[in-house]
């Protein structure tokens, strides 16, 4: 079975076609600048193809996409009906769709209802479902796969926010996380390597990114993350605030006449590490810059450290216990030092750390001593693949 | 040596005379409905008097408070210069006032400067001030302690926000936190009580009333608090939401038509558990209401609960470690469900609980027995003696 995994976003399409007899990677690429101009990657084995194309919009991106998918050269399908079904990532499912599922025109139009919620991610998801539909036809199925879904388990202490209830009830105002798929996806990879059942575990992962958030996973359930209402919120990140006291926001749109359309954006992208650092959104940036003595790169090194720690001691709190952390994403995969001091400063908890299984970048590997009472773990995150398998499980149920 | 506290709100003036030698209350009462129309209460030891009066201004209500600490029926002392000291409760020091410290004219106006940050707070405090060197002269030292010097020893990790660096260094905004001097209290009595230096100690104060804090003190130092910029951050209160995603205030402000100016008024008297349950921002009420089925009553006290917890964890995480927990104010000095849940719930913690010495309301006790790994301790706060002991320290030491 091969299957198609599609990230769309309001100027960009991101695509992997796995065959899922060996979850390989048969090509990958992305459309740019859709709407404005149009680029396209493409690659397939050892063969890669890159253009500068006219992509007026998503539909002629999918028609590109599956060009090259079946092209004589780069191509690695005869037919575009070799492909069984189409996983789409979207942002957010509200509590609509706790679930992932197979679409149909009703429940594309419920999803494009929620744009309420995710303004700038659901649109173009809705956008890339109805072109894969016009382009592949209606017998390919495709698939949502929601950023929210592993967060819906999540009891209402911790998902809804302390507003008149009514906000919650009947405006859906509540905490829905996001990164669910990634937090699923090292979490049942973190049992796995733990030889245990997901249901005996209390684990702490955490996706460490340019967006990040950190979920607790009780019995192999989502119970608290610290995305919020929107990604905005939690910890700091490249550019984006996290948490901080709502009345700054009137505070500051007074005083620096920031009106209500502009404050989300700024908070969103102005701020994080970027903004404390004056330096750059990329913590590779802030380490070269705090290791020239830039006192305000380490300060955004440091509060990002510190952040995390509290969330995990936070979170071993909501569970009452921890059996495991586990760090993914860009910045959790490959940054040994974030990772080191973060679980030596949390000796207490009963990480015996390993600093030398600890040597390692973008690779799975326990990080804690055998015995340690408390295990951490590296494990790289695949969110493709893990659309990929919701994908292919509820085709092969259908 | 007689300390007259004072906490001067916006219509509203309390006060206690103590005498040092044994720090017991000679007096107390407030004015109230100041500028409004008046009413006053005093009372010394089995006296007291009620009355409705004129209270145009906050001289006028200094005036009635001397006239009756001076009086021949209802007073305690026969001249106001028996008076050495007077203790102001200021909300908002900022950075300008690290410390407690006597006033003159030149820092008067200083702190009048800082209304931005308190606006509701700090003038009437400055008024209260002014009021007593008018009326009392100036040999009479005027004192101010202020409900963010305890926290100004935070790490800027915790105290600047993931803002625009120039937000925190050219425009003042940081973490302030509040309920220092209770905090300061508490944490100092629960070292006392343990028999142990608070240079060795790592406590989590809770300070729980209609207006709740934690706060983590670290060697007697506090190195995180959960009030921020305001007193509306951190944990959902009586009336306040506490920490949400930011980006839920441009949502809220765009779909129910909420202005700049209104949404801090909204977040501070319309959320927390008022909101949530739609019953009362009073706990005992909410009890009462749970007791008889009220969901969402339940779930404000629950959430409650939750978000006591997390912090504690969060901040052993932040310190490395926990050795005591303390409670204290309205909600922790008075209910012992609460306590019981939340230490037993963290039992992984090292809490080993004593239902037995919890059925206390009020009183200072241990309520983990001996040898429990992390101790917790009900302590009932003193706020107004804690001022008098740092006015009186710097009177003497003047």
């Amino acid at each position: 079975m091969k299957i198609l995994v599609i990230n769309a976003g309001s100027s960009s399409l991101k695509y992997q076609l796995f065959d899922m007899t060996d979850h390989s990677v048969l090509a990958k690429g992305q459309c740019e600048r859709i709407t404005v101009d149009g680029a396209f990657k493409h690659v397939a084995g050892d063969k890669e193809i890159k253009m500068e194309v006219d992509l007026p919009n998503h539909k002629k991106a999918i028609e590109l996409v599956l060009k090259y998918l079946t092209d004589a050269e780069y191509g690695v399908i005869e037919n575009i009906s070799d492909i069984s079904a189409v996983g789409h990532r979207v942002v957010n499912g509200g509590e609509i769709f706790p679930e992932s599922c197979i679409m149909n025109e009703e429940k594309i139009q419920t999803l494009d209802s929620l744009t309420e919620f995710a303004p700038l991610h659901n649109p173009p998801a809705v956008t890339g479902i109805r072109a894969c539909i016009e382009v592949m036809g209606e017998s390919i199925p495709q698939v949502c796969v929601f950023d929210t879904s592993f967060h819906q388990t999540m009891p209402k202490v911790a998902s809804v926010y302390a507003l008149p209830y009514e906000f919650y009830e009947k405006h859906g105002i509540r905490r829905f996380g996001a990164h669910g798929t990634s937090h699923k996806y090292v979490a049942a990879k973190c049992a796995e390597m733990m030889g245990k059942d997901p249901s005996e575990l209390k684990i702490v992962t955490c996706h460490l990114g340019n967006g990040s958030s950190i979920t607790a996973v009780d019995g192999g359930k989502c119970v608290d993350t610290s995305m919020g209402f929107t990604p905005l919120a939690g910890l700091l990140m490249g550019t984006r605030c996290g948490d901080i006291d709502p009345a700054i926001l009137p505070f500051i749109m007074k005083k620096f006449n920031i009106s209500v359309d502009e404050i989300s954006d700024f908070l969103n992208k102005k701020c994080g590490v970027l903004g404390l650092s004056g330096v750059s959104s990329d913590f590779r940036d802030l380490e070269a810059a705090a290791a020239e003595g830039n006192d305000r790169a380490q300060l955004a090194l440091d509060m990002f450290n510190y952040q995390v720690k509290k969330y995990i001691g936070s979170y071993a709190a909501a569970m009452g216990g921890l059996d495991a952390v586990v760090f993914t994403a860009g910045v959790g995969e490959n940054n040994p030092i974030l990772r080191e001091e973060i679980c030596t400063d949390l000796a207490y908890m009963g990480f015996d750390f390993d600093s030398e299984a600890n040597k390692v970048r973008g690779k799975a590997a326990k990080i804690t001593k055998d015995g340690s009472r408390v295990a951490a773990f590296v494990i790289p995150t695949n969110e493709e693949l893990a659309i990929a398998l919701d994908t292919q499980m509820l085709v092969e149920g259908k």
